[in-house]
């Protein structure tokens, strides 16, 4: 009889375990959802009870994976993430800790990892962030220097879109985002007509960033295609080279018995 | 004399019967645009006529087509594409079943199938339909999660926005897609200035999963592509490979020859 | 003493006088601005007389380079181009055809035809429209059903964006640039909540296919690159190649010598 | 002793030296965010002192810079592009040079020249430009053509939107962005129905134009990458053709010798 870590392992790691999880998650994530109207938790008062009864259902499979992984639970970032999410629902929510229980609802994000396609999609978008970092950086600077420059020019004009700095960064980044960006900026354009030069100036290279980020993620997505292709060629090449010095090798078998029969011919 | 059913298939296969049905179909297209204008179905009582004419030349086709091909029609999406939006023309459309009447435009959509280029199109967008679905998946969830969220945080603050779910699930899309998201969100921050930080991190995420997700489109698309270009420098090694072993054999062959002479010779 | 037609030939050719040309379209480009404001027409009445004298100038260039290519320039479409926009200036612009007056400004289009690389910017856009048509007619279909779709059905509830077709059409074409489309379809939705799952259905579908427009284009692009970077390759692999059979050629001469040589010594 | 030039080079070269450069052009930073506020101006009047130690740094890092470097300090357009921004916090602005102060705020800029992988990207965006200025300038053209047009048919309409040259160039620009333009046009809408025309022409070609621009810096940045790969593959197919040419010389060598055995053994 096996021992019994090893017989939760075979449980916790079976396909029928897993598939039972994701259901819960969905049905959990359900609840949550019909929660949000009070009509609704008034007209069924068992809603609160299936919230409870799925979360009991997710603190026993945690504490399985625990007995049955060990250590090695502790690991794996993406059970570190079930843990969080789930001990987040145990925290008594009241008072000044309130506001944790906005958080349950990101029980959800178990989907992610609960799937392995899912576990597989989030870590191509966060394998593709480090290649944003230096633009990305630029585009927070150029933020940061118009948003001083245009708070320093028309805060007296327009407070209510440039008024203290927090302010300007938000007008800034709402006009980086192409959102009414006409509107924010018509109160200051009334007043000083030359501003137009700074905000389109803003505009453009704001756009020019934002567009290079993009594309840094689409070549950093391109480049893993290219390399798979480029692998197949190469390949073929390589083949090639065997062939073509396998039939050398075996021309030079030829010559050296040739080789080989004149030495016994003329002894 | 042939069979009539092959004579059927040669008319309904034949490109001047598919010319004269993609003419009733624009035919039938500009009839229905006409006929949300009362006062033109006024002004030409025949139009309504025209409209049922169309319909029964769809109706022979049809049928032709299913005498002509038999069991195959059925088996041809396309086809039955085809049988569907005629049919919707032929349920009476009054009572309960009004809304039906609506359909009848989704006729125009036979240019699609009788059209060969559309058909390739529709089935190239379909194609990477697939290669979406994960990160499509990922969005959804991003949309319920802040949807649950901001319900729960806002619905007393703002409830024009985020009343209940349905409609914070709404305002968070129309964030998502930056249509006047900083008039969407205007209520809530001038209450709680750190919500900014909510539905700042949401756009960035959420612009950041949707880019992914064009770039996959996109990625798709050039695969094909990729393959192709593959394929021909593939092809010159494998050209290139041949060339050099036909070399090879044939020097083979002149020191087989020498053997065969030495051999000669040595006798 | 050379041919007069020739000696034309050579001036309109010559780079000097192309740049002076490019001069005059400038020159005219600003007298063409300056012109739409009746405070500056008053102030420099010459402004008028100078865009007269680069419209001399533009007739007699043309008259020149006629006389000097004969019929070819009635061949090549830059020029025909370039005679249409000049004969446009030409033509009384009183009466009914007053309206001809806005299009003087195409003159500055003349600049497309006169610099080099500016004409094969233009080439370059237009070979890549082909390649768009089937899924821009995609675009139309589904413009148009979804305006058919919307009359019937929002034509009573919101007059204003959906009361008859080419109203409709509009909206649709908004909502799909996404501009404002919160504001269109909130009278409709209001009223009918359900409406919300067309227009979002039609957002998510016309995105999908402007996206795939916009890949199609790029596709296109790096479809020339790709081709570039294949001959490299390709080009590398035949050089290769014959590398090869030249040294597989010098053996053969050596095995030749060999043979010759023991056929001599045989002797 | 070694010449103090270069004992100051080697101070100003050193890592510790430029991670506190970074340092305090990021303290500086934060104090030019801070003055933006006059409350906390006058809460911490030190921040002022502060600000101007940290000029003072800049202009000592400067000067030794200067010391160390000689002539080479002002080849290198990074460090003149310092020299240029620690140089404008130095002139007085008072009068009519007060301006200047707004421009203090591109000190924090120099993170740009400071920082290694920050000079590589702005390398990297600068080095596009060149690939869009053709496509640049047609959109520009399209633009003034499209402004004058707007101006001279609707400047009576509409004054607001097209009452003179430069409104109209705007709207055109905030038309392109797609930014309220349902709103831009509707003035002139409601007057001249046929106006639509005009501007869903404008929004396409604009649109279109813009496309290609982005389309272009992609394929510029999709270069790089492709030639990359390419020299992968053609460095393979190099050592390829080594590899075969030298086994075709080893196999000449062994004909070689036994040519020289025979005409040996011939003698």
């Amino acid at each position: 009889m096996p021992h019994p870590r090893l017989r939760a392992r075979a449980i916790v790691d079976s396909p029928t375990f897993q598939w039972f999880i994701i259901g819960v998650i969905i049905v959990n994530a359900v609840v949550l959802g019909l929660e949000t109207s009070p009509r609704l938790i008034d007209a069924f008062p068992w809603l609160s009870a299936l919230g409870w009864l799925t979360v009991a259902v997710f603190v026993v499979e945690i504490s399985m994976r625990i007995y049955a992984h060990g250590r090695e639970f502790f690991r794996d970032p993406w059970s570190l993430f079930d843990l969080a999410v789930v001990a987040v629902a145990l925290i008594p929510a009241s008072g000044t800790l309130s506001v944790l229980r906005v958080l349950r609802v990101l029980r959800v994000l178990r989907l992610l990892s609960a799937v392995r396609s899912m576990r597989r999609v989030v870590a191509a978008l966060a394998a593709t962030i480090p290649g944003m970092i230096s633009i990305g950086a630029l585009l927070v600077m150029l933020i940061y220097v118009a948003g001083v420059m245009s708070t320093q020019m028309f805060s007296g004009t327009d407070p209510e879109h440039f008024g203290d700095l927090p302010t300007s960064l938000l007008s800034m980044f709402q006009v980086m985002t192409g959102d009414d960006w006409a509107k924010v900026i018509q109160p200051v354009t009334d007043e000083h007509p030359a501003a137009w030069l700074f905000f389109i100036f803003y505009i453009l290279v704001s756009t020019y960033i934002v567009l290079n980020l993009f594309i840094a993620v689409a070549v950093e997505a391109l480049e893993k295609q290219h390399e798979e292709h480029d692998d197949e060629v190469v390949e073929e090449v390589e083949e090639s080279e065997l062939a073509v010095l396998a039939a050398i090798e075996s021309l030079r078998a030829e010559v050296s018995d040739l080789r080989a029969e004149l030495a016994d011919g003329g002894r």
